[in-house]
This record gives C-alpha cells, sequence and structure tokens, in this order.
C-alpha cells in the first residue's frame, strides 16, 4: 500500500498507526557510548544531549545528522469562522498563503535564519469545510485522502519534520477536536486564538459545545477528526504517522497541530514518542493538552502565532544538538584529562 | 580616556559605570510602532518581540540588525583549583583551550550553526591566580587591566557579545564572590560544577567560607571581584561595562559569567538592563543568583557547561528575533486584512 494512496480509508490508516515502529534503540545507545566520550563533563549538555539520542532512536542515524529540515505550513479555511470566533476574517487566510510565497512571514524569517526549507501546502483554501456546529467538516473519502496529502511532506528525503499551520478560525477547530477527544468542558479548551474579545469568546465555547454535542458521544479518534476537525488537522494527522513509519522525526508547534498529535495520542499513547514539543503556546489551553499527554515542551516564549513558527525555533536547536554531538572531538581526539575518580 | 587603558584604576572604572547610558527610547519606541504593523496578531510572537525591542533599545538600531555577533570566551586557572573542587585537573583548562583552537569543543559547533563568531582570550592559563582561600587573587593594577583587557572583545564593530568562560575551579570562585556580595551562607552558592562528589562539594564549601572570611565583611564589589574573583570574571565584568558604553547588547551564560554580572549589579542594579540572560544552569545556584537581581532566563535545558554555550544558543534565537522583526511585511505591504474591530 502507498502512503500516497489517495483513497486510504480509515481502515488502512488504523492498520498503519498498528505497524508504527518503536525506536531505533541500538542507534539511541550508540549516541549515548559517543556522548560520554566528548570533550566535556558527563550530562552538561542537558537537554541538549538527550535531543540528540532521540533524533537518532527515531531517525535510525547514529550520529544524528539533519540535511533536509522542512516546515510543512498546511493552509485551510473553516466554515465555523462565520460564527465569529476570530479576530481575524476568513480571508486572512489566502492572503497569508501569498504571503508566505512572498517571503514576508515571521515562519520565512526563521527559516531562513536556521536554513530550513518551507512549503506551503493548500488545502482548498478557497473552499471552507462547512461550520462543524452543524455539519461534518469531511466525508471519510475527504478525511483519508486528506492525511494521505499531508504525508506528502516528506518527499524528496525529508530528515526533520516541522508542523505549521495557517487557518482563520482553527483554533475552536482545535479545541473542538481535543474536547471530544480528551473530554472535559469547552471552555477548559478555548482561548483567545488571535486576540478575540470576551463576546468573540464565549462564540467560541458555543461553537465547541455544539460541533462536540453533534457526536453524541463518538469516542473513534478518526471520527471525530473527520466529524469536527479540519484540514489542516487532518494532513498532520496523516504527516505525524507517516514520519513514523519513515523514521522521520517530528517537532510540533503549538495548539492547532497539538490537536493534530492528539489524534494519533488517542489512537496510541505511544504513537507521539517520535514527537518534540517545540513550545508551550500562550493559547490557554495548550499547557493543558501537553500536561494530558505527560509532554514537556522544549520552549516557552508566550507564543502564539502558529505557522509553525514555534517549531521551527525548536529545529534550530535541534540542529545545533545534533551538530554539537557529531562535531565535537572525543576526550581521547583532543588530548583532553578525563574526570578525576 | 581610553577603554583599552591597561593602567585604568578602580576610580575610573567607578565612573564608567556612573556614566552608562540609559536605554535608547526612540529605538525602541520605532519597533513597537513597527511590530504593530507586521503581518501576525498583536503580541502573537511573545518573547521574540521583547527581544527585538531590548536589541534596539541597546543598540540604538531600529530595526535591529546582528552582522557581528561573538562568543568570548574568557580562559584562565585559579589556584583554589589545588584544593580538590573541582572534578577535573587544572590541565584540562589549557587542553580545552587547544580544543576550541581546534574547533573540537560544544561551543564551536553552536557557533558553525548560528554563523557566530568566536575568540578565546587567554587570561595566563599557566599562571593561576593564588588561592583564594589564603591570598587575594589580584591586585588593584592587575585587576583593572584584566577588566580593561576584556573591554577589547568589542574590538571590529562586535554588535552582539555572548559571554562565556572556561576555568577548572571557577564555579567556586563565582560562588565565593556572589556570597561576598549577595550575603547568605557558602552552601547556598555552592554547586556541583562540572560533577564534584560529595567530599568535594564539602571542599568547596569550606574554600567559600574562607575566602568570604578573609574579606572581614568587605562590601565594595570591584575590591570583593579582586580579592577573592579570578580573572575570566574580572574581564567579564569589565566588558559588560563596556558593552553598556559601547552600545552592544550582552547575552551572559551560566553561573560563573553571572557572577560578572552580578558585580555590575552590585555597583548599579540597573547596570544590567542591556544584558539578556540566556539560560538557567543546572548549577543549583544559578536560579538563585537570577532570582536575587529580578532577572528571567530564555532557556532552561538543565545546561552546565560554560564555554558561553547557553548564551549562543540564546544568540541563535536573538538572530531569528532580530530577522523576524526587520524582515516580516506589514499588513500594507503584503495587502493582508488587520484584525476586526
Amino acid at each position: 500500500m502507498s502512503l500516497s494512496d489517495a483513497a486510504l480509508p480509515f481502515e488502512d490508516i488504523r492498520s498503519l498507526v498498528k505497524s508504527m515502529p518503536g525506536p531505533d534503540e541500538e542507534a539511541a545507545a550508540e549516541v549515548r557510548a559517543r556522548d560520554a566520550k566528548l570533550t566535556k563533563p558527563a550530562g552538561s549538555l542537558g537537554r541538549l544531549e538527550d535531543l540528540a539520542e532521540w533524533l537518532a532512536a527515531w531517525s535510525g542515524k547514529a550520529p544524528p545528522k539533519i540535511s533536509r529540515p522542512l516546515v510543512a505550513v498546511f493552509a485551510t479555511n473553516h466554515g465555523v469562522a462565520d460564527k465569529g470566533v476570530s479576530a481575524f476574517p476568513s480571508a486572512v487566510t489566502r492572503q497569508m498563503v501569498e504571503n508566505f510565497a512572498a517571503g514576508g512571514a515571521a515562519i520565512n524569517q526563521i527559516c531562513r535564519a536556521y536554513d530550513i526549507g518551507m512549503k506551503v501546502f493548500d488545502l482548498a483554501v478557497d473552499m471552507p469545510t462547512p461550520s462543524i456546529t452543524r455539519e461534518d467538516a469531511m466525508d471519510e473519502a475527504n478525511c483519508a485522502a486528506t492525511m494521505a496529502y499531508g504525508m506528502e511532506a516528506l518527499a524528496g528525503g525529508i530528515d526533520l519534520i516541522c508542523l505549521g499551520e495557517m487557518g482563520i478560525g482553527n483554533t475552536t477547530v482545535a479545541a473542538a477536536v481535543i474536547n471530544a477527544l480528551f473530554g472535559g468542558k469547552a471552555e477548559d479548551w478555548i482561548g483567545r486564538g488571535t486576540g478575540v474579545d470576551d463576546e468573540g469568546l464565549a462564540r467560541k465555547r458555543e461553537a465547541v459545545e455544539k460541533a462536540v454535542a453533534r457526536l453524541n458521544g463518538e469516542r473513534d479518534p478518526l471520527e471525530i477528526l473527520r466529524r469536527i476537525g479540519g484540514r489542516e488537522i487532518a494532513a498532520m494527522t496523516g504527516l505525524i504517522i507517516a514520519a513514523r513509519l519513515q523514521r522521520v522525526p517530528v517537532i510540533v508547534d503549538g495548539f492547532v497541530t497539538t490537536a493534530a498529535a492528539a489524534v494519533v495520542y488517542a489512537m496510541d499513547p505511544a504513537g507521539l514518542d517520535h514527537c518534540l514539543f517545540a513550545h508551550v503556546s500562550a493559547e490557554q489551553a495548550h499547557a493543558k493538552v501537553l500536561e494530558h499527554m505527560g509532554k514537556d515542551a522544549l520552549l516557552d516564549f508566550g507564543m502564539r502565532l502558529g505557522e509553525g513558527s514555534g517549531a521551527a525555533l525548536a529545529a534550530g536547536i535541534v540542529k545545533a544538538a545534533a551538530e554539537m554531538h557529531s562535531g565535537m572531538a572525543t576526550f581521547a581526539d583532543a588530548g583532553v584529562s578525563e574526570k578525576d575518580d
């Protein structure tokens, strides 16, 4: 079965999830062994040492090497944006896609700074999904095809993938998906997104409540994704699964990308072990969903932009961690005395 | 008076501190005004927006631009290392200086990853200062000359300076300086450094107690620096002061570089406003000294290497913050709709 088969039904996706491999323990052990010989006190690079080991475990390469990192930005629009849940009009999604193409967005600058590739995936931006308060966002064929499209982001030898998204209204959709997956109340999972006011926040809560109520207690993660999700979340869910199968480490960005991760987590709690959570967003529910899944974020800069901006910043650090591990001299090479024992 | 005057006595340094300028409010206001027009929700880049403004305020340039960032690594040895306060022998300082020159240390890899310059300043590595438990580390002329030497790191148009150090035994010296400056007990300020065992930690406490006792309550920051400090701390203290005068923003690394910052803080609590604290180190006292000075660190990766490694990582983020602010399109440029009001 080809990962790019656009007709992939949910049963095949469930099979893919069941076949996801574990870490490459040999590569991870090689990194630990080399790390012990590098010219530094043991453990002194802290989290950076963990990152080098994580890269090896999930890429199967020791020492780890990042040659083709990519920020994949999935853009789409949402019918629910008509409910006044965002501080910006839906037209901004298309305008920002053009801004990405012209190199004018925040994510373009970060990618340039860290020499990371960037690709925008237009998921029918000009055809919003139906409002999830009233109708299912996708049918199964459409959702599965969108997931398969997301998997395409790995084409061409990408060896580190950063998730990014753009879609006015998508923090509402993400909150609905997470609420349906993890329970609790709508207000637990909503936040101000791009900067909605109190009335907008109330409309957001109402939209999430209506969307979740429509599910009638549906518990299947893919059904939740299909019925009250959005195309960018579906594409990123597919991409997270494909990356595991193709041994490409993943960097998750903020709240909306974490909703995609949550769908995978609900199918398999170990299914995110190849994912690094880049940062904890200012969107108040992000810390809660990370906590629910037992994930620690690398950075805490109060960001809430999306576009993969936090993921790309983290990728800059991951690249440095890989270069440190791979490029440093050993005690023997450099003639440096080891610790007194 | 030239900053490079090697005969600079303490009185002149005190005058320099008194003449340190405040922020360039005009440049900071320009950054805030431009930030409001950039194609992103207001505030959505969080701490990165603060970094852009901080750069402008302390470099006087809006939009901020970093063309010549440098990690300055100050290396020296300490007589107190003979007291068994470190897990590594003093010979490692010279060996690591050679490792820096050969490009094999952690800091070399980070500088390469982020295109940051690196320069090692050999502060008489082969002539350790006397042990601070028994004798003053420096006389006034020597201390002042070392501070002036540190100021030289800005030569050649450096526009962002990262503090780094290498010196076996220097977490003991740093703890002594901080203890004398800020009070409390020796055990409040000592930690395991490169990985000393319990006996080593007890010797470290004893060394700090003896050093501080020798001061007989001396409160003058420069006298404390001279008597129980070390050359790398003196050089970095000088550099922090010179950077303020020359409008070069500073990135402070871990515990030892923070001791240099603490000397400036004790002379003028506003004297560190041009300094960014890169990370909170795994050395347990680092968080305490940052808290004492009311400073928040950017990163928390459990690092405790020194060499400027945390500062260089933070510089990678600061560079990205500057490029985002300067390179992003405005709403008007990109034809992106602004927030609904």
